[in-house]
């Protein structure tokens, strides 16, 4: 399995560049919408007339392919962490079948445990709580009393109950929706709802749902207000709190479009029946699958450390674009030409380009641009001596939540060969990334230390060390959560920042008032005259997700590019807007 | 005095353009700092063998001068309103001196009531209390108690209050705070500071402070770190959450430099004695000042509509520098030559500068330039049929604090001819201006309406108008923190955000871990061997005050344009690094 594993991991990047290449096809970002995109056209197939693009290359500005996917593996252990994006959805069919069908030799599916709401904790205005106490509470026919002063009728529901209760009532306050669509969603007790709605039935709830309750947003559409404000609205702005706080995630509950929030919360945060997946040895595997399939086309290359500058029109008669670049060892700038360009990047990342270039020079480009907000995140990633939370909560899997700016922590797995034991010891999005931040600017970095199973020496060099004052502030809070003193030192963390350059978020989010179904088509093809194709997560409608990458660029190869869906896709797979 | 202020406004802008003039100074924004700028090189005196500029021009993108000084007066009164700046400090001697010396023809300053503790509020955590609680609690040898969870010896402290005792412990555990400077802090009473420590005396204390409490900063200089970092590890993160809601100003407790957030707090907010004064007609009143004085000098214009690109190398031998420019109106683009350019322009008007030009291609530039966190800031205007504050609350002028998104309110004047009130329904900034933005966009204009003093015709049109979706929401907020549903709906309301371009921001403040004196100095003249200079308040060490930006600029005049000081300005008033 290991030899598989580093097999995969060993991918020929050429840090080069050829000058004056034409090329089908230029895919600029070797993320996972880039890497699927060279994927499927030099492996798909097409129909009537339109033929597979033989000549495709990727660019990539990093030194690695896998943007917002990272998977490390600490020194001292062979288990292995992740500083990005770490899970997928079972319902997610595209990156499912990729992982359990397609790559199935390469790649191994495993269950990403939450752990027991009973092993966990929460930390809120320093009250320390196990993770079901409502669910106790409620299973004794008694409430659960927080630190939040919420109204008389949102007492005793758990966070995730109370997403859920905010948006079953939204929905079934509006007589278009309990006409067409009622039968999908149920209330089964007094704190619990249910929910069937599926994505094609999302798609026409959210541009079309209207806001039924007396007050300033009366007549609305869901869509055109944020999330914040109605949840204010619902529950007031402690109840709002109590969700932004317990809830985990601030990104959750920024003022992003209502709309898009409901079935993203329904889906993935407050359902029970959802199962969390990952990929043995590190879910970024799934990048480097891509990549090695791409590979063995003929003439594929990954030119990394080529950053592009600009896209214009060709004015010399070779191929219809023109793609500046910097290569960044030589220093030297090089055009490249190609009839397609396929821009897979977020939003930072192309507010970056020369904007007297395309797309920029489409009226529209900059509105549809902004339609998404930024949204930092950070994750601190520790390794321990032994997992001192087995015997403390009980747990080897799971998270706690806390109001503290650590925000979250997962227990994740112990080395089978040792008793090295993993620690997310920090995952924090929007305003705490600020609080980390100032704690690594011109500090001295944490320095690991030998243990009894690791020599000092396998330990450095490391990329994307922790300071030394970040791990220490982070240890205070791990502390204060547990209201436990003993917890001992790690001897080693690395920690990322996704708000930095070139890529400006972690994740990204609608923002209200946008006709999204619009906006999404719009981006990934601005301009219609262009051949020119935006993809990514960042306007897709499964933000944060691997899947919402994928399903974007399937969409512009279906239009755009005349190709069939892949055969291991269900026809009936719904690939949304 | 009406009349002297409808003669200031009325300022001559030229919203044409004059191809290949050749400039000795091209000023780049009329905002405070540009016009001070222009006015003093045209008034003031140069030593030595220096002459002072004769060909001084000053060109602004937008179509009024002022920047981020915006008063305004509500159809159907007299009185005037706030968008912007609205106040300063009796301890400022540039801004004071102009206003009350120099301009004493044309302006009158007024003070700038804060009202009486006992007739505010506070709504925070749906708790309702005067804003006088602990100061009552407290002269009963009792404890105010709010609903957050604070530290033992943290409990009945006022915000104000708490923020002086975190600054003066950490300031006081400091041996070389306690030996240098110990004479200058001192504990009055149980809950009470007092600091009489002088901007020079900062100036050494700040970067040379060192944090001397046990735990992850021991050691660590108080400039390393972030403010949120040093006031959680002080009073923990409840105790953090009670100053940053309680605080009214979010950006005052953001993870900004710790070392410069103590005078700004010490001077600003803590301190009784500190007495606000703004101008009678409107503050904005000032740049009107500055800018019909230098258009008193010959040839001086004020180019209006005129948007900077790019500032380059000239290589036509015409001055030093090329500063291609697009005029508005027409559409077209054109050059201006100058020997020396200020940029009288924030972090966000730098950043929508052609980055291939000057100052960006020196290589400190970017450095520098991302040393000051951008602080969106909204507010939100009303004018009432009558002041309703009065009879509910005794009140006639002074603020109310909440921890809803309003965040919050003022209470102005009531217009002497007739009852027509004013009122800052809003004054919120950093993370809340996202819940008001979302009301914004794509959502129907709020509508003033006729009253038994003002006919509608008079009403109309309005620029700046605030959405009905944002007027209901804000009333709803208002009758929350004041418990009173029958507070009246306003007439009419404007709003302004301050985050949108080319501002990017109300107001901003300096990172931790940047050397804030050499930062400050290389702005002012980026890359030694140009002559560009920045000033403004965002890289000043008053920032959000017009005093900031003076003092910047009148720096830039002594040390590189060999100018004497303004006569009316005392020669021991330190203009700081």
């Amino acid at each position: 399995m290991k030899d598989t594993i580093n097999n995969l991991r060993r991918i020929k990047l050429n840090t080069g560049f050829k000058k004056d290449a034409e090329l089908d096809v230029a895919i600029v970002g070797a993320g996972l919408s880039g890497l699927y995109s060279a994927y499927r056209l030099r492996t798909g197939t097409t129909h009537g007339k339109a033929q597979p693009p033989q000549k495709v290359q990727i660019f990539e500005m990093g030194d690695r392919i896998g943007g917002r996917l990272e998977s490390v593996v600490l020194p001292g252990m062979t288990i292995s962490g992740e500083l990005g994006g770490m899970r997928y959805l079972s319902s997610q069919q595209i990156v499912t079948q990729l992982i359990e069908k397609v790559f199935a030799d390469e790649l191994t599916p495993v269950k990403f445990s939450m752990g027991e709401a009973a092993n966990l904790l929460f930390y809120l205005r320093k009250q320390r709580f196990r993770a079901n106490a409502w669910q106790k509470a409620q299973d004794n026919g008694t409430t659960f009393q927080t630190r939040y002063y919420l109204n008389d009728d949102d007492q005793g529901f758990s966070a995730d109950q109370l997403f859920n209760k905010v948006i079953y009532e939204v929905l079934t306050a509006d007589p278009w929706f309990v006409k067409k669509y009622g039968s999908t969603v149920s209330q089964t007790g007094y704190y619990t709802y249910n929910f069937t709605i599926d994505a094609r039935q999302w798609d026409d709830i959210k541009p079309n749902l209207t806001y039924c309750f007396e007050g300033p947003y009366k007549g609305k559409k869901v869509n055109d207000i944020g999330f914040w404000n109605l949840v204010k609205d619902q529950i007031s702005e402690e109840g709002y709190t109590f969700l932004d706080e317990a809830g985990g995630y601030f990104s959750n509950t920024i003022n992003w479009n209502a709309a898009e929030a409901f079935p993203y919360m329904v889906g993935d945060f407050s359902n029970a029946d959802v199962t969390y997946k990952t990929i043995e040895g590190g879910y970024d595997l799934i990048a480097y699958a891509l990549a090695q399939h791409y590979l063995q086309s003929s003439g594929a290359e990954i030119w990394a450390k080529n950053k592009l500058l600009s896209v214009k029109h060709s004015t010399n008669g070779k191929r219809r674009y023109t793609l500046r670049f910097l290569n960044i060892e030589s220093g030297q700038e090089y055009n490249v030409f190609a009839d397609k360009v396929m821009l897979a990047m977020p939003r930072r990342s192309l507010e970056l380009l020369d904007q007297t270039g395309l797309p920029f020079t489409d009226k529209d480009f900059n509105y549809h641009l902004e339609s998404v907000i930024m949204e930092p995140s950070f994750k601190l990633l520790m390794g321990f001596e032994y997992p001192w939370w087995k015997s403390m909560l009980g747990t080897d899997s799971g998270h706690s939540i806390t109001d503290l700016p650590m925000r979250q922590c997962y227990y994740f797995g112990t080395d089978p060969d040792n008793s090295h034991s993993l620690f997310l010891s920090s995952y924090n999005d929007m305003r705490t990334v600020t609080f980390w931040k100032a704690l690594d600017d011109n500090h001295e970095d944490f320095e690991p230390h030998a243990t009894q199973f690791t020599k000092l020496k396998t330990l450095t060099p490391l990329k994307d060390k922790a300071s030394k004052l970040m791990v220490a502030e982070a240890m205070s809070q791990v502390r204060e959560l547990h209201g436990a003193m003993q917890i001992p030192e790690p001897y080693v963390a690395l920690y990322k920042d996704w708000a930095d350059d070139p890529y400006g978020a972690g994740y990204h989010a609608w923002k209200a008032a946008y006709n999204i179904e619009e906006t999404m088509k719009y981006m990934r093809n601005p301009g219609k005259a262009e051949q020119i194709y935006i993809c990514g997560e960042a306007y897709s409608d499964q933000q944060g997700w691997v899947e919402g990458a994928f399903c974007e660029a399937e969409k512009i190869l279906r239009d755009h590019f005349s190709f069939n869906l892949p055969e291991w896709l269900s026809e009936k797979y719904y690939l949304g807007w």
